[in-house]
């Protein structure tokens, strides 16, 4: 196990009824701005709640925060923030209003002069506006860790950010909110949620039993619940470990002492920047063809992933590995989710040859838990993907 | 799955080297009270590494708290605490040290006239004096919780405590202590955070089947280290796993969300008071004729634990439950636990009819995670485990 340090203070407030309690959480004498997304939460019942929840307080609406969260439009919210002297935020949505959020609990208490430069830099937010989140989508683990990824259209461009100022204060994860969401969005969240998980597994034996026990256990919960949920999204057994699984396998706990990989969220951010393609589909593209390019140094991962999640007793541990990759496609397929990149565009060619590039004119350093991955890597796992 | 509240803001600094970086966690102009055991701490180089760390701090020593922390020994570090203006509390030692310093925390800052009213009218701590601790025996978990137990000597009596004040500010977990640790206390930590698991999970399913793979990890991992640890304490890989699954046993995270007993504490607890028994054998005594005597209405986890933890596949529901039974049994006399009362007293006729006397005394409202175990049920149990 390697050395680690470990701290998350996010209260997580989860269950049936709970959205009416956020009204405990945010000081009396905020002013807060609440922010979501382009208005699903005004036909499912969630906004009525939140309002209602908010009798008393003084706040004002942004709505309109888009999938992968535009800095033009968070500086639109940015100015807002300044002018009307908001003290809280409050998130209500998925991963990208969160996101979102957190750039603008970043850039509001920010003392430079331009708030871009905090993703372009790469600036760590020590301290943030406060901001409380109420989750509407579950997927991205963004209500329970300090990360956020933030796109400007303008450049095709997605910036990682975040720092031990940017956990939420309180999120509130009502499972109740899954009924409402068309199978595109509950396949894409059980889809980057496994991937999540993946991503901080699938590297190289590290000795650390429990957290590779916890991952298989995030991963396992994700393959029962995932024909429940898609078949009949009101089942709140399902719908409450669906919620779980994703806030766990995203808020820091699992990779503590284990290497990471984060290479397929790496080259599936620039298939959404090129092609706009959901984020979670982006990684079922990938991660196949990055596990099979890199089957030497992660197969003794991938055999334990195929023996204790996949049930695969007989074989090889290379056999054993790629038969685990297959069952991997498999699962994402049986959500209908394409794993092949020309399944969502014909205009692939010459994409590998494209982010290679991209990641070359950066100075990546080299991608993957060992850092090796060139950008001639990239482009060869690229091609697998086609 | 229940609903629930989950907020643990206790910062982990774990593994090799790290009791050096206490010096980057407490406010350089912090009056510290340093408190540990018996000082088995100078005799494995700890003593010395926190010294070393605490160069340039303002800080005094109190050393001599006892296994189950004692109330009156208690008292004298408070009166230290005030006479001498300490603002900042640093355990160094196991569950025992650190507990005492919980009680500290609270008592530092309670505004009552008598301390003693804490564990009485179980005052829950809503701001304590900050501490930190430095672990020196995986066993408890109150390294990273907000809960503590205390005894009383005078009266054989302990008394619960906690609350949201008293979560440590952060706890450093270095697995190199496990190596100086003698047998007896390896086999109590694993036992000890082996029950805790079990007080978590062994009551009737809940459909979180997270937290439930969460407590089953947490136990595979138990069972895997606990030959290699007590053949060669000096294994850091095994030890390491150890320390963070002791941890994990009791941070409140598997409890979220699901029933819990806690009735095999609740009654070892009466066995330490009586017999001076160390913690965790009273748990491997009561444990065992607990879920014997509860079967019927813990069958089906019993079941699940066994084929998931111990792999019995075949039988009815109610053969796997007792096997897993008596495979928990042999768990624990693979450690040298021995799992009746009378291999550690023969003054143990009339006990259970003594504790139940106690539990109906104090107007005990009803044990386990159904709330409807008797002061007679309890003394059958008890009866069992002689």
């Amino acid at each position: 196990m390697l050395n680690f340090e470990f701290k998350n203070p996010t209260k997580i407030i989860f269950g049936k009824g709970q959205i009416k309690n956020l009204s405990n959480e945010i000081p009396k004498d905020a002013k807060i701005l609440m922010l979501y997304g382009g208005g699903s939460i005004k036909k499912n019942g969630i906004y009525e709640q939140v309002i209602n929840a908010l009798e008393g307080f003084q706040f004002i609406e942004f709505a309109g925060i888009p999938a992968n969260p535009e800095y033009e439009v968070l500086l639109k919210a940015l100015k807002i923030i300044k002018d009307e002297n908001i003290t809280y935020l409050l998130a209500v949505g998925g991963g990208s209003v969160i996101d979102g959020t957190k750039f603008l609990s970043s850039a509001a208490l920010f003392s430079g002069e331009n708030p871009w430069d905090i993703l372009v830099n790469n600036i760590k937010t020590e301290k943030g506006m406060p901001f409380g989140t109420v989750l509407t989508i579950p997927a991205t683990g963004s209500e329970m860790n300090s990360g956020a990824v933030i796109t400007r259209a303008e450049t095709q461009e997605k910036f990682g950010m975040g720092g031990p100022g940017l956990f939420p204060q309180f999120s509130i994860l009502d499972p109740e909110v899954i009924k409402s969401l068309p199978q595109r969005q509950l396949a894409n969240g059980i889809t980057d949620a496994f991937t999540h998980v993946l991503e901080q597994y699938m590297t190289y034996p590290a000795q650390a039993y429990l957290q590779d026990r916890f991952s298989e256990s995030i991963m396992q919960t994700l393959i029962e619940i995932a024909p429940r949920i898609l078949k009949n999204p009101a089942d709140y057994e399902a719908a409450s470990n669906f919620m779980w699984s994703c806030t766990m396998a995203l808020n820091g706990l699992i990779q503590k002492g284990v290497p990471t990989d984060w290479a397929v969220h790496a080259i599936g951010h620039e298939l959404t920047a090129l092609f706009g393609i959901d984020h979670a589909r982006t990684l079922a593209i990938i991660a196949p063809s990055h596990y099979r390019y890199n089957l030497e140094s992660k197969k003794d991962k991938l055999a334990q992933y195929g023996k204790r999640v996949w049930g695969i007793n007989e074989g090889s541990t290379e056999e054993i590995a790629k038969l685990a990759i297959s069952k991997t496609e498999e699962f994402f397929h049986s959500m209908e989710i394409k794993t092949t990149l020309s399944e969502y565009t014909t205009d692939y060619k010459g994409t590998a040859q494209k982010i290679s590039s991209r990641f070359t004119d950066r100075g990546w350093a080299g991608l993957g838990e060992n850092k090796n991955l060139k950008p001639s890597d990239v482009e060869k796992i690229v091609e697998m993907s086609y």
